[in-house]
């Protein structure tokens, strides 16, 4: 199956155990989102610590994916600091069956617009399969002016753009979407990266949501994306509120990932200390409260 | 010989070659720094381009270093996004016989507090020689509070810190130096790393000077770092007004390496695209002026 840039696509977590990656819990959540009817698969996202990886894990995961994933198609970050190995993992991901590859312009040094050009320019001469623009400047502290990305867009292999929701503020983030969804060629799908406006972006022109919540509760965001797509406004709302907590305290841990973790833990589906070192995931305190959330909503 | 955390560390940059580091380049660099009579070799550092190696790459330009810089000693940094890697490269270090080691917060999402303490807390617990705190906001979006670094200073192997001169700005920088030092313990040296501000550091109390354009120039930069420690306060300018303008340059391109590359290319200590990619040296009226300045000043 092509990969299809629209719906919802999970991106679920590579749990971690002593030092190295869960392989059986990882089947486990792929075959939970295949269950759940996601559209596409983001393995080896942020949520799914591809930075953290090593180049032959990264090729393990990617073809643990491929095969739990069946007919649904997966994508891959083949994002790294130097742009040789990013074109190393370009090769490993396509030989592993991965039906697209994500691409930030992830950096040790912040890059520049004309270095950024040139990342996107030679990973689009050397894949045969379509390209995500990831747009993370909370990870990449790179912003991507509109004209740039107008000009990636234009890359025969580029289709689809991962934009970030709250960057700078909620509003700007808005306002920027509706300024580029227009410019954009015919066949990029606009894409939507953060949670809490996913719904909203989705009802206004995003096509596509790659979700970070979607890898734990995508029973949940499935519903989400369905109601958004069909413009119910207040199904979304409902589903929202629901969600709502759980992006809150995304918010305060700096980002979801350390939180999916935990509550991947309480639902059983991670282990202890499932976080790639050095990172933890949440106080006790709050991990109650998650455990709480769970118990009321039951979310899956 | 041990490490000693005074006077002039030079941070030299690693030459690329069609993607691997070029070892011969290398090594004549690393002899410039001894003949200049540098104090230390920081080899690896950002400047270096640490994080665009691999474990392989970094463990064999380790062991050049040492090689070339004879009784010099040397350190590299032993940054990773996982701490388990960190670790692994901490051990390639000191087999390599590397005698001082600097840990930047490095990461992916940027870390927590609590976070870095346990990289610091394991790092120290893990190694046998000296560790130089690595606080360099603009790479790792990491920003230390006085009381976490005045927390880690009291590790065991914690000797010597390195801190920014510019961050957020060069007075705030400044006043927070001047905090800092007479809450370190007696055996924690402070080290100063950005350029511009060196001289004055060294004028009030920092004690050695981690120079990424020394690395370069490590007879100017030796000079500097003379006149700064017997507090001449005139040659400091002098020496300070050659380097100018490459330090303004350096600014705008977001750093030193990109400028220390093309300088390094247009005196023959590099070759062309010696960066790793995709990162771009300085544009062509950018490498004129370099060039001009370069047979104005002579430095070396």
């Amino acid at each position: 199956m092509t990969f299809s840039f629209k719906g919802l696509s999970a991106f679920p977590i590579t749990p971690m155990h002593q030092d190295a990656p869960d392989e059986s819990r990882f089947a486990t959540l792929i075959s939970r989102l295949v269950e759940a009817k996601v559209d596409s698969i983001g393995a080896l996202g942020s949520t799914g610590s591809y930075a953290f990886l090593t180049r032959s894990e990264r090729e393990k995961i990617a073809r643990l994916a491929v095969k739990h994933a069946g007919a649904t198609p997966v994508l891959v970050s083949i994002g790294a600091i130097n742009l040789r190995d990013t074109l190393l993992l370009a090769e490993d991901a396509q030989k592993a069956g991965v039906k697209a590859l994500l691409l930030p312009p992830m950096s040790y040094f912040p890059l520049r617009d004309d270095e950024v050009f040139t990342l996107y320019e030679t990973v689009n001469s050397h894949v045969s399969v379509p390209v995500v623009v990831y747009d993370t400047p909370g990870t990449t502290q790179f912003h991507f002016s509109d004209s740039l990305m107008q000009r990636i867009c234009q890359l025969k292999h580029v289709r689809s753009i991962k934009l970030p929701s709250g960057s700078p503020t909620a509003e700007e983030a808005s306002a920027r979407i509706k300024r580029l969804l227009p410019a954009l060629p015919e066949d990029v799908s606009p894409g939507i990266s953060g949670d809490p406006t996913a719904g909203n972006a989705l009802m206004h022109g995003a096509r596509i949501w790659f979700s970070e919540w979607g890898g734990l509760f995508p029973r949940l965001a499935r519903q989400l994306t369905d109601a958004a797509l069909a413009g119910q406004k207040d199904e979304v709302a409902r589903i929202n509120a629901i969600f709502a907590p759980f992006w809150e305290m995304s918010a305060r841990y700096g980002g979801s990932l350390r939180v999916i973790a935990s509550a991947a833990e309480i639902m059983g589906l991670a282990g202890a200390h499932a976080l790639p070192r050095p990172l933890k995931g949440v106080s006790a305190q709050d991990a109650e409260q998650l455990a709480s959330l769970i118990k009321t909503h039951q979310p899956s």
